[in-house]
């Protein structure tokens, strides 16, 4: 028997799903309040397995789950909800984890976010809201994703997802990606040495990359200053991507025109932080892929994992040992 | 040779298109002034050809502009660069022309607009930027795309164009039309009697039907009342299909939850009319249609079709006589 470790609210989730485990799994759940419990009562176990999800990670007891986690005598396996590997938590895990499974089930929810951005951008979102506010009747002619060039840093799970839809729009986009080749969300995929050139030309530039320190701060001074007027920057991959400094000069340079950000440097944003109260920035508090519906997808990917783990069989989205320090 | 009426704004896009066939065509121009010229010098012209579009309709010479249309002494082609045929003046030209064509390239513009407030319904737009204007850093989870039921009713090429991008995004589309039959953009097809039924499971229920008699207030107390909570109503066809009274009372009500409106009862609407200042509507200034994608696509249908009928062959997107009373 393995000991079950999850969030309450998960767990209330996921119950009938277990159902059929039930002989082979003691659940432990911890809620908001950090308070622990055995639902199904307290079963001798040899080992463990975590499903650590937005939950757990985001919800008031985030420190208790983590401790807990780290204080486990034996991890055989620990199902991480994100796709993003470099937490200092996370790779604690990772390294004491016997496997670590990741989920790519956010890029979806990510994607729309990402699409809602771009459509308030070429639509004018903000002057249509002040001319609705001010009861001003005025035609504000708008551009449509159709005509727009999207040229994606990173291209894994989440650039694919939104590369899926901008092309089924009737755009273009500029995937890139150290292992090139082809994909069906972009028109081709470029090197990482070929985007300065690809910024002088993009009316959005998207950036869904990892944190490492080949991509900190890639986002500069001199990034910014490449691109034409007129363009769109997101940013969903982390906050340490960018340049901030750099970034809100470029903003009043008007390259970019306008920026979307939904990560930063400094998570939660001070309320005296600088991006807030500007009319060319959109700003969320990290949350793209906060859906019901991602949240759902990957409580089914650690149900079908832990179908293959009880069974000794091997799991989808193992993440090699190597990722870990 | 045949005179060319059409806007000086116009003109100056399409002149070097048209020169093919300055043997055969005069143009003559007006500008927003109303100013009358003939830009390629005045010749004798037997009959006439119109090009009215957005920059003759909508401009401040457009009074001017179908003046004119319906002082020609003959005219034997007018191509309009819109799909709808009720708007007096259209009727007026339509029995006057004899042939008269339209276009449905303005389409892909709508159904740009409609995913621009279908995104920002479902991704709670409103409270994202109270947040943002609050400096809150706050997480609010929010509904894919994906996951949404659209119930389009009038599934010509504005429904189509929707449908085929909900479908591409995951969602599911109900498309209402007489015709009955299947179609790329819809998941099913349905007929106006089972449109009640569908009202209550619908997560969106959207408006691209023409004016007609029958379609007068089609939206009205019985069918807000029938809408489940949290309903995103949106119209994108006419003013006329909805019984404002009953919408603003339905607001009240919570159904729908929403309306996101770029057409009206009275157009412009005044400055006290009763939708600007509520949290609850969308609205815009009947210009869902108004990109410059659209107006070169338009531009493209007038210089296909002006070849064919120089040509003497058969034009595009013919509109029957029975079609202007």
């Amino acid at each position: 028997v393995k000991k079950l470790l999850t969030h309450a609210v998960t767990f209330a989730r996921i119950e009938t799903a277990l159902k059929p485990f039930a002989d082979q799994i003691s659940p432990l759940i911890i809620d908001d309040q950090g308070q622990m419990s055995h639902p199904w009562g307290e079963s001798e176990a040899d080992g463990a397995i975590v499903f650590g999800n937005t939950d757990a990670f985001f919800g008031p007891a985030a420190r208790e789950f983590f401790k807990t986690v780290l204080t486990l005598e034996k991890l055989d396996w620990f199902q991480s909800s994100a796709a993003g590997l470099e937490h200092p938590m996370l790779q604690a895990i990772g390294g004491k984890a016997d496997v670590y499974t990741s989920s790519h089930q956010q890029s979806e929810a990510i994607a729309e976010w990402v699409l809602w951005a771009g459509f308030d951008y070429f639509q004018r979102g903000v002057e249509r809201r002040k001319a609705q506010a001010e009861a001003q009747w005025i035609r504000l002619p708008f551009r449509e994703i159709s005509s727009t060039h999207w040229l994606i840093l990173g291209f894994g799970g989440i650039g694919q997802a939104v590369g899926r839809r901008i092309r089924a729009l009737g755009g273009t986009v500029t995937g890139v990606r150290r292992s090139g080749g082809e994909d069906p969300g972009a028109n081709e995929i470029i090197s990482i040495n070929e985007v300065p050139s690809y910024l002088t030309r993009a009316d959005v530039v998207l950036l869904c990359l990892p944190h490492t320190p080949d991509t900190e701060n890639i986002a500069g001074a001199d990034f910014f200053a490449a691109m034409k007027p007129e363009t769109l920057f997101i940013n969903v991959g982390r906050g340490a991507l960018v340049d901030e400094t750099a970034l809100l000069a470029g903003l009043d340079a008007g390259r970019p025109a306008h920026a979307a950000l939904d990560v930063f440097q400094v998570e939660p944003q001070p309320a005296d932080g600088a991006f807030w109260h500007r009319n060319d920035v959109t700003m969320t508090a990290h949350m793209s892929a906060t859906t019901a519906q991602a949240r759902a997808r990957t409580d089914t990917v650690f149900l079908d994992n832990l179908a293959l783990f009880l069974a000794g069989r091997e799991m989808k989205n193992t993440v090699p040992a190597s990722e870990f320090s």
